[in-house]
């Protein structure tokens, strides 16, 4: 059956492929899975019908089925579970790919999105030039490692036989968040890491149907 | 074998029990496999041998064998998986504990752990009773929406059967960062599930291990 993922109606990023639909959509496509959008207004974001799919009134949710899952992190790795090619073989090289996916929402994620809020709500306030530099430190901090463990590989972890995973896939979506900030080209290891990820067919088709949502006007 | 587990070797929370070792502890003694702990001090986390086993200079990290592995949530899962009792049977509801645990550390603790910085390192900047407001509503929303999905269940998604999950044992452990600010207690529903996963005594042979650890002054 074809699942349905559910978008922005209008995507506050204007269609630059920020959204959190971005990697699930990347995913499918990866997979090769044909898929149905439908798409919430912020209104409808906070409404029964949504809520019931997605507790926190966010975006994306999946269905597939009886199966309506939320967090782009478990959606990735389900749509990687039931397709192949997202993952690597065996227990262990398995563990590691998730360990990279939860690094890249639960460790990467945290000081970058922080840093676009306050680039977003907080540049007004008088303390914000001090922050941004704070939280500029926070984002290098874990640039420096990433670059470190990638080293000169491809992909993260070339232990799982070099190919593109998973991992890989959450941890380029978090890194493109850093667009505009000139963080990313302060490490060129990482930024041709971003590139070769946007490089992939399967992520060019993901930002164009994204892309061609947001200019439709929203759908 | 038996698994080794990295800790702190003097935790910052002072045996409270909210360091990142304590969900994988716990998660062990829900499944009841022993384990050898290795304490790390602050300098040797940014060395390489800690490195190498976690990218990003943190704790916890999680050897078994071959296997080397970061990520509280990953490491939890790996655990599940391998030893059963905290999956629910069937792809469609794993999936779905996964999607609790990957909401746990992307959507409910990016707020409250940027709340408990702005607490430990912003309380003498001059912005920091503005911000405080600003990030309390931030952690109200989340945990209103937590608390609408909850209903008046005993764990999240009776769906699963009813069970304790991996999903609660990481929501659980992200609220119990809440002790102290006042919030949890906002919403009782909330509070008595955090009360709940304490109450079982699997956690609370988890608590005692790292407590004694702490107390023992880092081992």
């Amino acid at each position: 059956m074809t699942p349905i993922l559910t978008v922005f109606a209008s995507s506050p990023d204007r269609g630059r492929g920020l959204a959190r639909d971005m990697p699930v959509r990347w995913a499918l496509e990866e997979a090769g899975v044909a898929y149905a959008v439908r798409t919430v207004s912020f209104a409808e974001m906070r409404e029964g019908a949504h809520l019931a799919r997605q507790p926190f009134g966010q975006i994306p949710c999946y269905e597939e089925g009886d199966l309506v899952l939320f967090e782009s992190g478990a959606i990735v790795h389900h749509i990687a579970l039931a397709h192949g090619g997202l993952l690597p073989d065996g227990a262990d090289a398995r563990a590691l790919a998730l360990a990279w996916m939860f690094a890249a929402v639960s460790t990467i994620e945290p000081p970058v999105v922080e840093r676009s809020m306050a680039v977003l709500f907080e540049s007004d306030r008088a303390w914000h030039g001090e922050r941004l530099e704070m939280l500029d430190e926070r984002v290098r901090k874990r640039l420096r490692d990433l670059a470190v463990r990638l080293g000169g590989a491809e992909w993260l972890d070339g232990g799982f036989g070099g190919g593109f995973s998973a991992g890989d896939l959450m941890v380029v979506s978090v890194l493109r968040r850093l667009a505009g900030s000139g963080l990313l080209e302060e490490f060129p290891a990482l930024a041709a890491y971003v590139a070769r990820g946007e490089a992939r067919a399967p992520f060019q088709r993901a930002f164009a149907a994204q892309r061609a949502l947001f200019e439709a006007g929203g759908g």
